[in-house]
């Protein structure tokens, strides 16, 4: 199979809202009239972003959601998206399932592949992906004020717990295994919220490197401190516990770090002020996406923790820095 | 150097055009009115589209050009570009080089990055190129008409001739490894002949894998056939000859494969109807690109090849296809 093969057999679709697809130098699109163009872009490698052994179906689901994720934290609808592809081999198999997951998810956006390219060598999978927002209504990180409410959407620390299990780090049931480890390979993009969230939110960005860290990125962005309430960002933790019958499986402090710095949450964060907490819950039904309300913008720099009494909680969370020391 | 600081050291600059620009989770960008959006995406790979030991300024320029180039193919102006980026390590002085040399590209271009991605891993560079162009007016692959005239641009075969002489295969003296080299290493991606091209050019692509192969895409899009009259795409191979006094320095076959199959030139192939000769010609004349009539469109499927009196010349060149056997 040459490399025209590969591309008519898995990735070569008919468009139906962009003018050119796949096949030529360009693919041509336009966004609506009064839209700006959401654009962003990742690129996920073999052995730093998912397994060798990975089901190629789910790595096709998350290579896309891993992008939508970001136009849902810009509150944009998804258009299209290219795909670059490195393979070491032209493995049909592998192929096939690839683009099925990815496909699968994006007929779930009516968001088309428009092109891309295809090339030998080890694997490496970048989607850069087109959304479109009305002129002037994108959720920037820019746009929190202090006494502005912090928001997470459904759980975060799921996929740092996989992720640890499946490293031999730390035992995880083979039911809560299962669960966790569809949130590491197969993340829900929150698109949906993001667009019922446009006029809502105050700012927005997507967690994928660890809450706090992605939170920093918003207060740098703003100018801004914050205090979150770490009792409130262990839903999920909780919830296991719950099903166990047990919350004493997991040590505290390491839960802590599942949620406040796992990576790989794909979740949103948001500020909103405290006027629009039913609009806020409005977005979160209208979207049958969970949300929680976990702390509150300050005027001054700085992010301080707290428990549920309000007492300061000690954190040396690093969040993931791809060339840290 | 960590992640963000090397994303703002390096690749983070100021966006004139677009909404916004690096640094939040999606870049925001409107075309003008009445334009489509043109975007492709070109991803080089270590080992497999270039040296290890190349010079990172030059293959800056590279990763930008042949993007670029997927715009000039199109007829589109370049607006925007996004870059994701897998380095084995955050290396300061090979990203200062490597941005500089793609930021003097864009800046020529008036081309902005505005966004991408930036992870640990084996040496890979994604770009994902944006431009725009009146509705209507993209240089597709399909327009091709019998009768009409093949054109290229410039020359093909120097960066095959570089890229041999690189590995060892074929000598090259240096004069001519010089310049051949850079027509390797940066080459010039045509976009102001792109542009001038459209309402002339009935189909247009350019020429990456080699002008048979490439050619092909046009001839099966626009279901027709080609004569090529492979005397006159030896350009530069004859100027070559020339500077050096002699025009045996190379087997006539090798060069034929170098300028017919040698792949990584970059130039435009284009057909127009006779009646377009000398637009096309204003065309090359306003771009400073110099262009070549090779042969002619005809009706019946096939590419045929003859040397200057018209006689059959046989071919087995192979296109450059990166899973064949």
């Amino acid at each position: 199979m040459g490399e025209f093969d590969l591309i008519r057999r898995f990735f070569q679709r008919p468009v139906r809202r962009a003018a050119l697809g796949v096949g030529d130098d360009c693919a041509l699109l336009a966004p609506g009239p009064g839209m700006q163009l959401a654009v962003s872009c990742d690129m996920l490698v073999q052995g730093r972003h998912f397994f060798p052994d990975v089901d190629p179906h789910l790595l096709g689901h998350k290579s896309l959601a891993v992008n939508l994720s970001d136009l849902a934290a810009s509150g944009a609808t998804p258009l299209a998206f290219t795909l670059a592809l490195s393979l070491p081999l032209a493995d049909e198999a592998w192929c096939a399932a690839f683009s099925e997951g990815m496909f699968a998810l994006a007929a779930q956006h009516d968001c088309e592949l428009i092109g891309g390219d295809t090339t030998a060598g080890p694997l490496n999978i970048c989607i850069t992906v087109l959304g479109e927002v009305p002129a002037g209504q994108a959720l920037l990180r820019s746009g929190a004020r202090a006494g502005d409410d912090i928001w997470v959407s459904g759980n975060l620390g799921d996929a740092r717990l996989a992720l640890d299990a499946l490293l031999g780090r730390h035992p995880l049931p083979p039911a809560l295994l299962t669960t966790a480890r569809t949130r590491l390979e197969a993340p829900t993009p929150r698109v949906a919220l993001g667009q019922a969230l446009r006029g809502v939110a105050t700012s927005a960005l997507d967690v994928s490197d660890g809450l706090l860290g992605d939170l920093q990125h918003i207060l740098d962005a703003s100018g801004v401190g914050a205090c979150i309430d770490t009792s409130l960002t262990t839903p999920l933790i909780a919830a296991y516990a719950d099903m166990l019958g047990s919350e004493a499986i997991f040590d505290r402090d390491y839960l802590r770090q599942c949620t406040l710095a796992g990576g790989d949450d794909y979740e949103l964060c948001f500020t909103a002020p405290p006027q629009a907490r039913d609009a806020v819950l409005q977005a979160g039904a209208a979207s049958a996406t969970p949300v929680t309300r976990i702390g509150c913008i300050e005027a001054h720099a700085g992010l301080r923790l707290v428990d549920a009494a309000g007492e300061p909680v000690a954190a040396h969370f690093a969040s993931f820095d791809h060339f840290a020391d």
